[in-house]
């Protein structure tokens, strides 16, 4: 299913609850055809069961345009489109700090292109950060099995080049200079609270 | 437009960027004709766009069954479906704390009815202040113009009594006797992080 934003930009669409067909498996070594989306939403649903955080996942904005109300127990909505999210898609609370994070992946072996992001997804982080919350973004390279945790203020950087006329990507060794890697593991798959505790307090 | 949930609750429909009918205005006199909604919606902007507090309404969620995709540029969502919210409606950051609250309005003039929450809208909040995170209810009795502040944990013993068999609803009087009132202002119109300041810092 391929549908985008109406400004072109592709959607990926969420799993949850959505009957679909069986995605193709990704060539990956480290783990075995789990999209970044379904190791995060593992992940952060062990930290809930467990107790140790409270972080959700952002409802797709959607601007519903036609709804139809045959009865009082249902309504269908017939017409909506895809608005850009004007936020990260996660937040949430960390022994009472604010968490906020955006997460992307990447085919690419080499590099991670910067049009992955929308720029007012820099401009909510770049606020976030000056309310001292603890911001980050996760860039998964899929195929070769690698997930960093990078620090808003790591990643603004490559953003801010690019605004002024430098390169459109960020090649993964200056990535791997200011991130942390996050291992994959059983449960949670990816463990990205360790960072936060290594980099945070 | 009166939608509903699929487990026939009402849906209060978020007008933002949807052309509709004026509303009617109800009879208030502490201000004239605005929802909750509203008054918060202006007040959040107010305190991003003075860098006071980064805080969002979350999008509402919807399950998506059925997209049109004709062209690249625009995808129309033909099928979805409400869902019942994970969580509360607005969170985010002041001073580095994690914010999380839920916001009502009631015509009642006397008492608030609790069938207005969820379930697990007390079970999210209860997480959070697991977590250390300021979680609050916001009440507004729209007839009388009054607005209360009500840290969860003083909710939450509300909630409680009516599932250990007790009344439905909270008397004003009680909600009085555990909440902070917020004044109307013109700008920010609900300034509720003057009670956070004065409750928890």
């Amino acid at each position: 299913m391929a549908i985008g934003y109406p400004n072109g930009k592709k959607y990926a669409a969420s799993h949850e609850g959505i009957p679909q067909k069986k995605r193709k498996a990704p060539v990956t070594y480290g783990k075995r055809g789990m999209s970044l989306e379904d190791d995060l939403n593992d992940t952060i649903a062990y930290y809930l069961a467990q107790d140790i955080a409270v972080i959700h996942k952002k409802p797709t904005p959607v601007q519903i345009v036609s709804v139809d109300y045959p009865k009082r127990s249902s309504a269908k909505i017939k017409e909506a489109y895809f608005k850009t999210p004007s936020t990260t898609d996660y937040n949430g609370v960390y022994k009472g700090k604010y968490i906020d994070f955006e997460a992307k992946e990447t085919q690419n072996t080499t590099s991670f292109p910067l049009s992955n992001f929308h720029d007012h997804q820099m401009i909510h982080m770049a606020n976030v950060l000056k309310q001292d919350g603890i911001v980050f973004v996760i860039i998964a390279f899929q195929k070769i099995g690698e997930t960093y945790f990078i620090p808003f203020e790591k990643f603004y950087p490559f953003w801010q080049r690019m605004q002024s006329g430098g390169r459109k990507s960020v090649t993964i060794a200056e990535i791997q200079d200011v991130s942390d890697q996050i291992p994959y593991g059983l449960n949670p798959r990816l463990d990205f609270l360790k960072s936060i505790e290594k980099l945070y307090f």
